[in-house]
């Protein structure tokens, strides 16, 4: 059953949680804040739902619960770190931080991490910088778990990929994995007795199909855009792995630290007021958006989104309404915070 | 019919033919040679085919003839240059010339275009970028020419996308734009009297069709991946036109140059040794080239393919065999070139 919780219980439950884990205080509550903003954005599969399992990778000794990342290179407004396999999200917030910091000096900052570990919602960082007023661009790698085009054995990761631009009324923010949809969403719409609104894999047949155990049986889940999606999945892992000097896809596989265990990332932050002012900007972001806005819809009435637009909506109405949180998740979260 | 021609002979025809359009010499060999190239790898319909509508636009004062980038801004490793409406291919070679000049001395350069024309192929500057060491990534913004994710009007660009990185056996190299299929390849494939291989777009009715005349009555072209390259066109338009303090697509669209005309664009690279050393890259692309290949394919007996695996095999095929040519489109630009 789906009960709702304020922001703020929620937001210190986890915090408790992870106290108990291990983690240092400064960096549970760091995590809890984005573990509650996910689920609050609407993105429940990296939110709340995702406590459990990243307590258990620190419980395996998978991930460091203090480790910080450690400088292995600098090259102008270029840094390599090595996330020595410390939290997902502080190693990410680190790293998009110091992006943001070289931009603000420089204009422009490049830095990657390697054996770092899973990041949960990548739009955070995208969002985190839109926040501070400077655009982003930001992915990660992680195992396989998604066959290339063509293939039926899992060979490429869905390595999500994000992209941010500051805007005061609401940020314009991208966060998309290669796969068009996750295996979370197939979970979820099995789950409801329904199907994909479209072909989301193929069955064990190698046939297209929207049904979603249909697809977790076979594994093969589609690359958004078929062939594209699979390419641009590749460049985005040998990106990542290149820029840090670390995994790409085909060694976090042999890693064995879980699900993104040892994987890289990729943050570039840019100042847009260091090359540009803000009513350059603000004419730019208005002209696309009224554009978008003004399309003339498919189904009539429908509100065209720029992207963003919808986790904006939703975090607004879980702001007023509390966060949608699952009772069966929330009551063992509880448990393993003592409360 | 389709004919085949030697490479030097095609371009030294489209040089002849852009010598009497009023190309000045260098710029004439330059862009006939990245013609040809695209031709010869595969990319028909902006090698040769595109060669008439180039001097038409020129004939029409789209395009400056004699035109060069002259700097506007630059801040470190960060540089934006005004493309004065020369022709879209030397302004963009320009412009990853220069971002890899700076990339040489600085490890990472960043270059934009803005009020450029048609770059043609995008893929012709990731190429170009590996074949001298570099990685890459740029792109370009466009005209309308697609409707945002639940729209039916067009309102966003299809905005091609390349990422590249050197690698001696055959460079990684992916070049996509944001619409499943180009216009293009929709009316190559309703030539052949053929439907095309997954849904293109949607029909008049509103349903998806793979039935290339629907959707060219319908202009409901499908972005990649649905709601994901609808709004990843969107970031790159905005994140090309604020980079260059440039057009994004909805002043493009405004300004009348024709298709591509004073669009911005936006050239990253990267120089992996900086940071690297070659046995590192050779083991990051061989374990990740190996695991694709090594997939088991889908269908018996088939070859998974890394990004840019096809264009180089067509290349290969070409060079020995001729690069095909349509005999009508050869015959009008022999004409055009005074032959």
């Amino acid at each position: 059953m789906m009960i709702r919780i304020p922001f703020d219980e929620l937001a210190q439950t986890i915090e408790s949680a992870f106290l108990k884990a291990g983690l240092a205080p400064e960096f549970a509550a760091t995590c809890a804040r984005i573990h509650a903003e996910t689920s609050q954005d609407g993105v429940y599969s990296h939110g709340l739902n995702r406590v459990e399992k990243f307590i258990d990778y620190v419980n395996h000794g998978w991930v460091n619960p203090s480790a910080k990342p450690t400088l292995a290179c600098q090259l102008g407004n270029l840094e390599i770190y090595d996330g020595q396999l410390g939290p997902g999200i502080t190693n990410a917030l680190f790293a998009m931080d110091r992006a943001m910091e070289i931009a603000g000096d420089m204009g422009l900052g490049l830095v990657t991490l390697r054996n770092t570990t899973h990041w949960m919602r990548g739009g955070s960082y995208g969002w985190r910088a839109a926040e501070k007023g400077f655009m982003s661009i930001c992915w990660t790698n992680t195992e396989s778990c998604m066959p290339a085009w063509g293939a039926q054995s899992s060979g490429i990761g869905n390595n999500p990929f994000v992209m941010s631009i500051p805007r005061e009324e609401g940020h314009v923010v991208l966060d998309m994995a290669m796969s068009q949809y996750s295996y979370g969403k197939l979970e979820i719409t099995r789950l409801k007795g329904e199907e994909l609104p479209y072909p989301g894999g193929f069955n064990k047949a190698g046939d297209l199909t929207s049904v979603p155990a249909e697809i977790e049986e076979s594994r093969r889940i589609l690359p958004t855009g078929f062939w594209k999606g699979s390419s641009f999945a590749v460049m985005l892992d040998l990106f990542a792995g290149i820029l840090s000097q670390g995994n790409t896809t085909a060694s976090v596989d042999k890693a064995g630290y879980g699900n993104g265990g040892a994987c890289s990332q990729v943050f570039i932050a840019i100042d847009p007021l260091k090359i540009s002012n803000q009513a350059f900007l603000n004419q730019a972001l208005e002209a696309t958006i009224n554009q978008i806005h003004h399309s003339k819809p498919a189904e009539s009435g429908a509100k065209i989104q720029y992207p963003g637009e919808g986790s904006l909506r939703t975090r607004k109405e879980n702001q007023v309404l509390g966060v949608p949180v699952h009772e069966a998740v929330w009551e063992r979260v509880k448990a393993l915070a003592g409360r």
